[in-house]
């Protein structure tokens, strides 16, 4: 255990989920933004939030509803380790926003309370504690705490029992985000998804996924591009956000390879081969965004990005 | 164009499609069993089937409802070709086993007649013909066919347009199918599929499929094992066959890596390691058929295995 003075602070990276008909399944980390939590032996009566900054005031500082605060919870009692943990959250990008901004304060949270004790678990082992924390907020799903804790592209075979698989990533795959500054809360997101698709969509669905994955196996960028393709999720998701299918289409302009919706959105993300396709690409939907009377922020990042780590 | 004395003989291999949620998605070709299509130049008005052997008299001889006919029309359709064939057809397994009769047939009739009339269309450029067969006798799916024509295993990733990957097969993994003295209908054991699944069924299924793709890139047979899992088509399907669980649970216990329903049943698969392990899974799935009161044929066979060829 470690001296009461001690103090550990964890970066976790946004991630970008779904990559269109993977929903709830594939997930990847990207650079650049991302959460902060600093965690300090403190306090009495377990793990309690002493602030948050980033957030103007929207996320609340009761720690069992909060995806900080229920990592850390989860992470204590995984290890068996009863201790009182003061937590500091930074928010390093807008809530709602289809980046996994609360997988990311929990992902930071448990690594950091993890290394605060001693690191009595393994990083894998600390994707649990945030599936629980997820679970709270918004639905029990893998696939942004997984890449936010591990990093890179992460397929989530199954979330009971936690089965996870580490995917190659195509030399060179550089991922575009472009956030709107329109919000989108998760839950609104998530309701407007089907209860039940056609067997016929379910034959499509597979169909693209695997297809994904053996395009990032075997570097065929052709294959990914025709595979990021969803007729379940995406449409609904689409019509929530203000020229949405217009950003997609000017993306796949630029010579993306692919285009989709980040997570419940109203982020967009683009597939591009190369550092240079992905500026244009990204100037090109920022563009279209400001057609349709929105202002953004765009990310570029390599497609393969190490996951929550000391700072 | 050739001469009119000549002969063109092609064997297409048995598949086993599926692979347990991969449905219309997955099949690969098996070696030891297959149809032979036998094509000439001969008579007048198209193509023509002159006999059928080894179906006990089922299948019709009209070229235009018979897989191997509608594929020999088509392929010449799309050649461009002009030209009267007389079809020899030698059925190599039973109808109705779920180890793609009508598919092979199809692609054996679709190869010789393009190698009849000189070879104007690429071996890829025959799976659409077959496709257009499967459609008229059990539904528009290419997960028979494509495997029969071009062997090893193949990923469906769109029939219309048709958009085939080969994917890797794990080195030594081999395959064994049982056969029950039992048929089911291909369009009797389609009717038993649900019209719509729910989406966590959906999110459970691409998973699977998407892990049993990544489990092939990287050999990594137990996440194989876990991922060969439906909740969607196997569990109705496997209700129609007489000790079809029990089969199922006994390739499991004597060690196959994986095992459920091949294509549309009764047939069942297992994938094993080795071949010994294939040897000792047969035995053990041969008799739990047995306590179910049916005799069975087993086969075992490499997993990587050749498509439609020339004898």
């Amino acid at each position: 255990m470690s001296d009461r003075s001690k103090v550990v602070r964890v970066f976790a990276p946004a991630t970008v989920a779904n990559l269109g008909p993977g929903f709830d399944v594939l997930g990847l980390a990207v650079e650049g933004i991302g959460d902060v939590v600093t965690a300090r032996l403190a306090g009495t009566g377990g793990v309690t939030i002493a602030a948050i900054e980033g957030d103007a005031g929207a996320l609340t500082r009761d720690p069992r509803a909060n995806t900080a605060g229920i990592a850390a919870i989860e992470t204590l009692k995984r290890a068996g380790v009863d201790a009182s943990i003061e937590l500091f959250i930074e928010k390093g990008m807008p809530l709602g926003s289809g980046l996994g901004s609360s997988a990311a304060s929990a992902a930071a949270a448990a690594m950091a309370v993890n290394l605060l004790v001693g690191s009595p678990l393994r990083k894998t082992d600390l994707v649990g504690p945030c599936v629980e924390a997820e679970a709270v907020v918004s639905g029990r799903h893998a696939d942004n705490v997984a890449p936010s804790m591990l990093g890179g592209l992460i397929l989530v075979r199954s979330v009971d029992p936690l089965d996870l698989v580490r995917l190659p990533v195509p030399l060179g795959l550089t991922v575009v985000v472009v956030t709107p500054d329109f919000e989108v809360p998760t839950r609104e997101a998530r309701a407007a998804l089907p209860s039940d698709v056609p067997l016929s969509r379910l034959v499509e669905q597979t169909a693209n996924v695997a297809a994904i994955v053996s395009a990032c196996y075997s570097g065929n960028l052709a294959l990914l591009g025709r595979s990021v393709r969803d007729e379940v999720v995406t449409p609904a998701r689409t019509a929530l956000i203000p020229g949405g299918a217009q950003v997609i289409e000017a993306a796949l302009d630029a010579g993306a390879v692919a285009s989709s919706i980040s997570g419940a959105g109203p982020s967009i993300f683009a597939l591009c081969r190369s550092v240079r396709s992905a500026k244009k690409t990204a100037e090109a939907m920022s563009c279209a965004f400001e057609t349709a009377g929105l202002g953004s922020v765009t990310l570029t990042s390599p497609a393969d990005c190490p996951g929550a780590r000391r700072i």
